[in-house]
C-alpha cells in the first residue's frame, strides 16, 4: 500500500489545462482510495468546490504528498510554504516542461504519478535560502527563496552600491544594478540570463552573480552552500534598495540596511518519477541539441 | 583673436573641487577679455553670484563655447540642452578622467583650455538619439539621449515583453529585463556592463543590447546609425514599462505603447585639446594596461 | 531577356543532394537558353563531365552570374575567388539554410532562381578583408577573408602576446589566445561564439574580438570599416603565430611579424531572390523564436 | 621545535630575483638548523651547487616542507610531482603576487616563512584532477592537473566535436574549440577568461566551460567534485585532438578516443602564513577595488 495516504493538489495560475489535470488526478487518487485535499484557490479555479479544500499552509501540515500543477513559478511559490512541513512535492506542468515541474500532463500523467504513489521515485533534496534584513541592530524583514535572492536598487536601470562579505570575510564593494544569490535550483533561471553558471542540483553551493557591474573585472562566483552571505547597502544609496525572492516576494530596504542570506536548515524534498535526469531537462529546456550548422 | 567671444560655464554636482576650477577658468577667460556667463545653479553652488548668470538653456543660445565642469553625467545632461543651439562643448573633469570630460582640472587646465581658445582643438561630432513614445496613434512623450535609451519593465528584476523592428523589418520578440539602445558615445557606459561592444565614436552605428534576455540565443546587435528602431511593448505586460534616457530622464509607458528611436539630425560638437585619443581614454578608464600575470 | 547570359555552377562538398540540385539548375538554365559552365570539381563530383567545365578562377572571369551550391563554407571559399572578377553570386543551400546560401534546394529552387534571372533580386554588397603579413620590411604573405581573420598563437590553448593599432593609433597590448577581426558577414560566425556582436550587413564596420583575453577588462570593439588594423606580434612569443582566414586559409608568422588588415576595395555582390531579410535569417539560424518559458 | 626538519627549495624559471630569495631562505633555514635540499635545476640556476641537490621527485619523498620560488606556473608544475608524496608546499612569488604563490619575496619573507616553520599557518587542501585517455579499450595516456584539463582540437581556431557524460549520464554533444575542466584552484586562470565562474577553493566542485561553442545555448556548468567526467571525441573529427593539463603537459588523441577526468584521491597541502584570504588575493589580482566612476 502507498506510503502516501493523504495527497494535496495545489496550483496557482489560471490556465485552460489545469482543471482537466485536476480531474485526471482526482480520478486516479480516488480509485486508489487516497484522501485528497485541494488548495482552496485551485478548487475554486477548477470548479471542484465540492471536494475537501484547505489553504496552502494547512495542506502542507496535513498531507503526505503535495502535487503542484502549473509552471515552475507555481512550484516555487508552493515550495516555500510546503518546506516548513517537510512535505514532499511533485510538479505537474501544464503542457510545457519546466525544470521543477517535470511530470507531463498528457498520457503519461497516470503512469508517472502512479509510479510515485507506488514508491517508485527518486528524491531530490533542493535547499532553500533564508533571507534576513537588518536595519541597525533590528531585524526588519524575513523571507525565503528556492531559486534566488536578488538585491537591487529598487528602480530599474539604476545602480546600487553595496559591500559583500562571505563568512565574515570581505569580498568586494560594488556598483551594479544588483546582485543575484542563486541556489543550484535557481541556476537555470534568472542567474543564468545574467551569466551565472549552471549548477548540478546535487551541488552544495551558491552562486553570486553581479548584475551589470560597473567594474569590468567582476565575475560570477560560486561559494560553499554553508556560507553566510552578507550584503551591506551603503548609506549613500539614493533609492530604497529591494530584495526580491524567486521574483515573487519583495522586501524594501532603507539605504544602509544589511541583508543576510544563508541556507535553510530544511531542504525541499522534490520527487521525480523514474527516468528523471537533470541533464535531460537542460537539453530540453535549453535546446542543447540545437547546434548551429554552417 | 579667439573665435570664442562668449563662453559659458556649466556644472551640476556639488563637489569640493568645482569652485576652484571655476575660479581658475574665470581668471583665464577674464585675462583674455572673453565674456563669461555662469549657469545659475553653478554660480550659486560655487559662490560666484556676482558674475553674469543664466539658466542652462539661455546660455546655450548665447555663447560660442560651453565649458562643462563635472563628471560624464554632468556633460550628458548639459549636452542634451546645448545641442539644440549647436553650441560646442568641452568637458573639464573634477579630478577623475571621464570619457567625455577629458580636460584635467590640474596644472594642465590653463594650457588645455588656452589651446582650445586659440583654435587648436579637434572636433568630435557625437550624435544623439531622439525618442518618441506613442500610445495608440498619439505621441505621448519625447526625449533625447547622448549615451543610451533603455526600455525596461519599470520594476527592477522584472521582465518586459516586447517586439523589435528595425527599419520596419521585424527582428524578434523578446522577454528580458529590457533593451539598451546605445550610441557609440554610450557604448562605454551602461551598454558595456550588459555585454555590448565598445564602438569607436567615428562609427555611425547604434548597439541594441538585451538586458538579461530569457532566451539564451540573444546577442548584442549593431545596426546602422540611420536605422529607425521601434520597440512595441506587448499589451500583456503587467507593469508600466519605463524608458530611461542617459540614466537621467524617464518616460512612463502603458503596456502596449511603442517607443521609436532614431538619430537626432544635429550632432553635439565635442571639442578636445590637442592629443586626444579615444583609445587612450579607454586604456585609462578601462585599465587596459593592467594585464594579469601568472 | 536576362542580363545573365552565361552562368557558372560552383560547389565544393560531397553531398547527396548536390547532383540533384545541379540537374535541376541545368534543366532550368538550358530551357532559358543560358550558357552554363560547371566548376570542374563539381562536374566530376556530380557526374556532369559531359558539360562545359572550367576551374573556379576561369569561371569567375567568364560568367555573368555564379551559383554556388553548398553550405556557407562553400560560398566563402568561392567568394574569395569570384570577387576578383566582380562576378555576382547566389548561394543555394543543401537543405539547411545558411546565412549566405539562402536559396532553398526544394520546390522553390526554380521559382527563386528564375526570379533572379528575370532581374527580380536585391543586391547585397559584402566587403572582404585584405590581409598582409610583413616580416621586418618584407611582405611575406597575403590572403583575403569574407568572414574573419583570426590571429592566434598557432597552438591550441596557448596564448599570443601582441599589440593592436587602429589607424596608427595604439589601442592595447594583449595576452590572449588570439584576436578575431570580423566583417558584418562574419559577425554571425566564429566572432559570435567569442562574444562579438551581430552586425547588420549594411554596416561599414569591423569587429575586433579578443579570444580568451588574460585581462578581464577586454571587450569586443567595433571600428569603422575603413580602419587600417595592425597587429604586431611580440618577438618574445615562443610559438609561431598563425593567421587564419575564414577558417580555411592559413599563413604562418614568425614571432615579431606584423599583420595588416583592411577592407578590400571591391565588395562581393551577393544576390538574393525577393523576400530576403537578414533578420529572418537570424531568427531561423539562431532560433530567436525559441524563448524559454517558465 | 619545528615540525619541518627537512625543507626543499624548488623553482623553475630564470629570473633575476630568484637567487636572492634562495640566499635569504638558506640563511633563515641554516640559522634554525633545518636541513635544506635544493632542486638540482634551481641550484644550478642560482649558483648554489655546493648545497645538497636532488631532482624534484626525490625532494618530494625526502622533505617535510617544499618551498617553491617562482610564479603560479612554477607551483603548478611542482605541485603535480609533490602531491604524490603528500608533501606540504608554500609558494614564494618573485615580486608579483600569484594566486598560489602568496608569500612576498621582500621584507616579509623572513617573517612569513618563520611563522610557517613555527607552526603558525593555515592549510588549504587543493584537489587535483586525474586524466586518462583511452583508445578503444586501451589506456594510452595519463596525466594530472591542479588548475585545468583542456580538451581541444589540437589546432588553433578549429573545432572539435565531442560528447560529454557526467557520472555516466549523457549531458550534450558539442561543436566547439574545446572544453575546459577546471578545479576551484584553476577557476581564476584559463577557465575565467573563457567565462567560467570563480570558485572558492573550499568548494568540492569542478567547472565545465565550453570554448567558443557553436551553439549559443551552451553555458559554463559546475558539477560535484566527485563526478566522473567523460569526453568522447567523435570519429569524424579531422584533426588529432589534444588534452592539455595546466597549460604545461599535453597528450595527443586520435579521433574517437575518450578522456576520463576525475578527482585525484590525494589533495595538495598548500600552506599559507597567517592572514591569508582567498578574496584578498582576488581583489589584488583581479583589481576588484578598481570600480569605474562616472
Amino acid at each position: 500500500m502507498s506510503e502516501f495516504k493523504r495527497v494535496g493538489l495545489l496550483g496557482r495560475r489560471e490556465h485552460p489545462g489545469v482543471s482537466q489535470v485536476v480531474a485526471h488526478l482526482l480520478e486516479l487518487l480516488d480509485s486508489r482510495g487516497i484522501d485528497v485535499v485541494l488548495e482552496d484557490r485551485l478548487a475554486t479555479l477548477a470548479h471542484f468546490e465540492t471536494r475537501a479544500m484547505q489553504p496552502r499552509d494547512a495542506i502542507g501540515a496535513n498531507v503526505d504528498l503535495a502535487i503542484v500543477i502549473g509552471g515552475d513559478g507555481s512550484l516555487l511559490s508552493a515550495a516555500r510554504t510546503l518546506v516548513r512541513h517537510d512535505c514532499p512535492v511533485i510538479g505537474v506542468n501544464r503542457g510545457r516542461l519546466g525544470f521543477l515541474t517535470d511530470v507531463s500532463p498528457d498520457d503519461e500523467l497516470t503512469a508517472q504519478v502512479s509510479s510515485v504513489l507506488n514508491g517508485d521515485y527518486t528524491t531530490d533534496r533542493r535547499f532553500l535560502l533564508d533571507v534576513e534584513v537588518t536595519s541597525g541592530n533590528e531585524v526588519t524583514g524575513q523571507a525565503e527563496a528556492l531559486n534566488d535572492v536578488v538585491v537591487n536598487s529598487g528602480t530599474s536601470a539604476q545602480m546600487i552600491e553595496f559591500q559583500l562579505q562571505v563568512d565574515n570575510d570581505f569580498v568586494y564593494r560594488m556598483n551594479a544594478d544588483g546582485l543575484i544569490i542563486a541556489t543550484p535550483t535557481g541556476s537555470t533561471a534568472y542567474s543564468m540570463s545574467a551569466g551565472g553558471p549552471i549548477m548540478n542540483p546535487r551541488l552544495d553551493a551558491v552562486a553570486l552573480v553581479p548584475m551589470f557591474p560597473h567594474s569590468l573585472n567582476s565575475r560570477p562566483m560560486v561559494v560553499h552552500g554553508d556560507s553566510v552571505i552578507q550584503i551591506d547597502t551603503l548609506e549613500r544609496n539614493k533609492n530604497n534598495p529591494l530584495v526580491t525572492c524567486d521574483g515573487q516576494v519583495s522586501l524594501t530596504l532603507k539605504p544602509g540596511d544589511s541583508v543576510m542570506v544563508k541556507k535553510k536548515s530544511r531542504a525541499l524534498r522534490l520527487l521525480h518519477p523514474p527516468g528523471y535526469s537533470f541533464y535531460a531537462s537542460c537539453r530540453d529546456k535549453l535546446r542543447w541539441s540545437d547546434a548551429l550548422t554552417s
